[in-house]
């Protein structure tokens, strides 16, 4: 399945500012980058690209010196094959059976502090058995305690918060999800990605839970088909995986997504059709 | 019923410290001190007391200048009288009935910051209609929730923590009652009390909820029979209806705490007959 | 000195709403209210008055059932008679010499954990002797180290994080010399006023202290002279003393507040004259 | 210089345990490890080892499933050849000569939480031009201002909290630093490791700052002299950088520690020759 994406941040730069972009459509087994374009609105300007493989991350680093005006956009043609997951829903995992890789995300980290959640994940989830149902129980939990309100949180606003007020966007729904599996010894990452469907269009965030050996995608916002997703990097939280990290002094003044299928029809047949998707 | 009560606190002066302590049984309508005795370790020492009315909180100012050891001890008999409550469960409060003095408890305080959770308290009770159906139904769910582990808070402990940690001791879990009423504008005020029948002995907290204009008394701990208590003072929370307030330089050694009611087996025969109980 | 004030709210109401107005001038030993009048946009509507001896407040309770648009307008003349307040600078006060009613003003409160600063208060102002030198040093901290930021902090903030984050309004402000002093074991209290002055024109925050017996008004935002303030009441922190407490589901739309002297030269030629002052 | 290093870790398992240690002597560039043996209670048990080579981390990943007594012994012998390091102080960086790897550790983390300290920071430190002088500032303000108090913390306890309760052991020094560096986009990473001449013997951790293309040592605490150390590993902060990361139930009954140069005279003639250094 083929997608186009493209985003569009635009920026008033107040001062001398440095950005980390973090908006590339990442190179993956399941997913292929056909062709790709990058134009800044500054011709004096060159974006540095660097990789951070861990994390599948493809980061730009952008000086803009001049105050004014500053855009960045980026178009891409990427293909994604997913291919139907199977694993034994029977299978009692142990944290013995955890790659080195993987155990790194049990680690409390900024907006996901698992240290404190041990006790609350441990009796509200107590009664399921596999890494599986488990999982699937947390996102039924956030999906119905939460409440999807745009606007309700701030860059500081942390998993904690987020149990005990019920609102928030994409981004506190996949930190929930995440916190509460890694309360429960189940590593979990964040999934920053464009999504199809996504209305009002927007970059998009979920969670990744590592699974009988697998790294298996989970959306609790429930506002998107998951096999419509492009995948630009997963990480700890969204303090490691934002879409721009701003070091200056510089003003959002509009952010533009967009992520289609090329094949709009053939997309339709497919949905009804994946179960569990893994983007790894 | 009459009760025995008891508080002996000891400790460590390493320089001038002055205390309030709040632990002489309240005079209200329901409780009448019959006799009482107050003795400290040093002659030179003469408590000071006044009352905080609103609080029905009788406090003690105690200097103890010198270095060493130091001794309070306090011990009563007093006669409380419930009355079986009775109140229609069928009422739809609304707050325009609730008196002056009352919604000062709506406010959130130190360790209830109700502003915090009121979106998590509605939508969990909101299935329920009449204020007492609340309250019931909130103990219940702290009751099921938290654990109750000695040692495992301390002074600066919040509902808010409580709310995601789920382990505290009974003034936890009193604030956590408090918070969840006043999420729901239901005033609430936290009860400081001699507790008989309380294991290991010590003073205990519940909390009051206002229902149909009166106070009733909860207990989400259910480690004791509500009428077995001798109130010591109501208040916001911990933070103004605390045993001992210390300004100085003082170690806590000891504290002994006894409750027991004159005559145990008439008690043993009224506890089943008891249901809702109030104190104010 | 005689000063002219008025209010006016307006809300958008979604359904039966109640609120708790609390924008009247206090009547004090110090403050005369010499004529006011309020009125609603609906007829149908009745305020209930109820005072709150204990925090000088007037409270207004007022039930709007019906959706649509609500306003509630107060104007009032007020007298103010301040006079020049001398205590001994040289006392060095002890909290024995506290007396009953204000020694609650040490307990922490929603806004002001005082308990969580005590290491904080102690080394940085350790320095100074007297209570009001601590106090003045707090205030110069404050107005040196927090920066005063239309919007920057909502209804949740709290001193714990007005110190690390070093902005706010006049509420934060506030709320940082109360906990600071109680910290200290000063007492200290929140302080709703109108003020004469202040561009651009909003309801105002202080905070009183309690030194050498007396209660003393200090304002770390320095935004307004001293001596042009209408005192609405005082309390633990803006969680019992703000504005407008609303019970239901409704919307501001405007708040206006004016305040002046009636004689502005003769308010011009007082200000340089005035020194410490007291609104107790 | 060489040095002698050993630990020796004991657990009450009461259930199958998991345990992550991370208690072994780097590789490195400026540190080679000569001999090293390691012992357990359990002859069935046998650690799996793996690296985490971003962190210069050797994990031990070892399973009791047996309650009881259990027992981790480490011993090495570390062979640390530091050089002295020159940069110049006139340097003024930027965020566009941080290298890829870096600008990782400009994140907030768990423990870090720099996206709520910008102000806080920048106007502290303001008056600093240079990378090393702002880094030197902070390390002196830390030691100033907070109290290393044994017991003081634990596990939960984040930087946002050490700044304003200001006592700490060495993890909350570390965390401090760690998070007024990223506050002032300055690279920072947690040190994990042994120390000569700390009293009592115990795990230390320091931190590493990224200046002029190095990371370079800094200990606020001053406890000890910064050229006795052996290194363990570094990382975001001891949410990943811990000696022991237990999955399952078990109570730790002792650590002990011990960390020697081989030849303590040379030692102590090298101490007040040594100014900046290096481990990386």
């Amino acid at each position: 399945m083929k997608f186009k994406i493209s985003s569009i941040l635009s920026y008033q730069i107040k001062s001398d500012t440095t950005f980390f972009f973090n908006i590339q459509a990442a190179h993956t087994k399941t997913q292929k980058v056909l062709e790709e374009q990058l134009l800044t609105s500054a011709a004096n300007v060159i974006p540095e690209s660097f990789d951070r493989p861990a994390h599948n991350a493809r980061i730009l680093r952008v000086r803009v010196a001049d105050p004014g005006y500053f855009e960045i956009s980026y178009t891409a043609t990427v293909e994604v094959n997913l291919r139907p997951v199977k694993f034994s829903n029977a299978v009692l995992e142990s944290i013995n059976d955890i790659d080195n890789e993987a155990a790194a995300y049990l680690f409390p980290s900024r907006y996901c502090q698992a240290d404190r959640m041990y006790k609350f994940a441990e009796s509200e989830f107590k009664n399921k058995n596999t890494t599986f149902e488990k999982v699937a129980a947390i996102c039924n939990w956030i999906h119905k305690k939460v409440h999807y309100v745009s606007g309700s949180t701030n860059a500081n606003t942390s998993a904690l918060e987020t149990l005990t007020q019920r609102e928030g966007v994409c981004r506190d729904f996949a930190h929930l999800g995440i916190v509460l599996c890694r309360a429960l010894s189940i590593p979990a990452r964040y999934f920053a990605t464009y999504a199809s469907r996504l209305y009002p269009p927007d970059f998009h965030a979920c969670f990744e839970a590592y699974i009988d050996g697998k790294w298996m995608l989970f959306d609790p916002t429930r506002l998107v088909p998951l096999n419509g997703l492009v995948k630009i990097a997963h990480g700890y939280d969204a303090a490691d995986t934002s879409f721009a990290n701003i070091y200056g002094d510089a003003a959002s003044i509009g952010v533009e997504v967009m992520c289609a299928p090329l094949d709009e029809k053939a997309f339709d047949r497919q949905i009804p059709k994946m179960g569990l998707v893994s983007y790894a």
